[in-house]
């Protein structure tokens, strides 16, 4: 795998030209910021979670974002609904298990949701990721976070192989684990962005826009969160605070230009 | 029918000085920024959904805005619920049909909407006009904009006729369709407000605002498109993209003068 | 009681220092702005309404804050386990009875609620929290509002005793009246807050952050209003209009200093 600003900008090209369709079934805090998020990348946003139709919706999209952020009972069954229907005629799936961890119901719906729809791209954070590990490990508390880190990849590479799905740990650095259990860390970003609600579910809808138009699905998640740091970067530029930052997020997507990307990108591959 | 910006001014200030209570049945993406806006045009909006209380919210309420954006079973027992009590009571009902022709369940849904409820105003976007006309219409597909505009105005001539509703198609020239077939169109608003997500929906609601200061709805339609179009052409002067245009949206619909619609109106009608 | 600048800015200093679970039922119309509130004074907001998950996310938060903004059958259910999950753990409850008055489903859901959950706090405007009151009652109508503000707080008198909870009135002044019903007036503010959406919302929210670093329940709440009036004072200075004045609000959150506190509190005690 190779990474460079250059194909990050083509991407973008490709989804400001071919504005596909992304299905996302999310949560309510965050719906009206992932819909502007994808709106300004360049893509087309569609919100829809009624039994009635998530399988004609999906059926035209260029990719289906699940994400079980404020889940219940009718929304999970729109999930694997959906998300059925998008295995059948091979549309990407990204998975963003919020909260899995936090409660018993969002670890199960998020494994079972891995386990019928093996997700293109599962992002989420450290101690989400390391939730949806082998059962059997110990819970992780109160160490640090390059063990977390290491913990959390080694839940990945479980996942991964178990699963083949592409696995992205977002945080600080972010950690992208691939088919051949490679890992791509990005180091960009700004503190302040995990202030501001959502973002991390952003990510994953933008994963949605470029898994859309790459099919190779580990490089469209590493440009995806690498235009999220990016993009947070400038935005920090200016921001006085969380709220500009948002705003200044949004902007940021829209202008983002290819000179932008190559000045800052900060992405490196260890092999496995 | 004549078209005054001194008509226009006198609307917002009687929705400024009645600030009337504007019942949304409308979708999750959408929520925040339509109560927003609405209370900076001077409204009072509320949303409820419950089919415990819609009756009785739209009985002290200026007008019903139904929006179909993310629309799943019991929200559309409710819409109907509160629609039959809005007809009942003489209470202006705006719909916003949101994807009208992309799923079966949401072109049926606003069919049998329309059929039920006759609404004061439907607004929507060509091809959401096009899906609610004549059902043996061929679909339109990969036609140019001028194409698609006389497809909709054919579609919207039908339903006006049909079911009595003022008819709005929006888009880079929004055309207001009344009861005599007149079309009166708009060539206000900027290019960048279609990346801004829920813009039409906050028309929609606009539309309520004037419909229950004005029950010459046409008029009321075309007062709220004419005002949407210029507020977002005033914010997309100094907006960085389209996270700034929405908070400039919002700020200029508060700061709104008679001046700045006196300049800038660009209203044509065009007799049957 | 004693209300400092200090002891505000402390209860932010514990807040940003132990980031506190915030665990929101509340309307989807604020719940982004409310969890970027949240993030914003250094809380952790999570929203969650499972029937299947309230009582486990209950069981990890340092207070419920259950908003009745578009309540419905399955919704109500799920606050009601999570306050009686609360309750029974000692984990604070606030209660925002949005539209109590409004209609009959939300001022009995609201009965109901306090009745069986007796929260900490209660906060709402003038008429909602008159329609908690004594039914027997008369409703006020058309009356200024020194009338407004005296039927309210012998309403608010009323629950108190009652019910045991801190009644928070917020307005132009904010009143807070404790357990003794010594009354708390606090002057700060805007008059163009009531223009954005869903602030009011923000406060109950901020009670809760409030709460749950300070089992003085009254304290907390005042120190939470008073943060909101100030922000909200700070916000407006640079504000071009109710978009801004959101945006800023939230940078001003993320902000604030002891200094801004001790320079703008403007607070009285009445006692009882």
């Amino acid at each position: 795998m190779k990474i460079t600003a250059l194909d990050i900008w083509r991407a973008i090209e490709e989804i400001r030209g071919k504005a596909p369709l992304i299905h996302n079934i999310t949560n309510y805090v965050v719906m009206n910021t992932t819909a502007n998020a994808l709106l300004a990348i360049g893509a087309s946003p569609v919100m829809a979670h009624a039994a009635e139709e998530v399988e004609d919706m999906v059926a035209i999209a260029g990719a289906l974002v699940i994400n079980i952020g404020t889940l219940s009972d009718h929304w999970v069954e729109s999930m694997f609904r959906a998300a059925g229907e998008a295995k059948k005629r091979n549309i990407p799936i990204i998975l963003d298990p919020v909260g899995a961890g936090a409660t018993r119901y969002r670890t199960e719906t998020a494994r079972k949701l891995i386990k019928t729809a093996s997700p293109s791209i599962i992002r989420g954070n450290a101690s989400e990721i390391m939730a949806l590990g082998p059962e059997k490990g110990a819970r992780t508390k109160g160490v640090d976070s390059t063990a977390l880190s290491h913990a959390a990849i080694d839940a990945a590479r479980d996942l991964n192989k178990t699963h083949g799905s592409v696995i992205c740990i977002s945080g600080e650095t972010d950690y992208i684990i691939d088919i051949d259990s490679n890992i791509i860390e990005i180091r960009n970003g700004h503190p302040m962005m995990p202030r501001v609600t959502g973002l991390g579910c952003t990510a994953s809808a933008l994963c949605g826009a470029f898994a859309a138009v790459n099919s190779n699905y580990a490089l469209a998640a590493v440009q995806a969160m690498a235009v999220m740091g990016i993009a947070g970067e400038i935005a920090a530029e200016t921001a006085a605070g969380p709220g500009s930052l948002q705003t200044a997020f949004l902007d940021t997507l829209y202008c983002l230009t290819e000179s932008d990307i190559e000045k800052r990108l900060r992405c490196f591959i260890l092999n496995n």
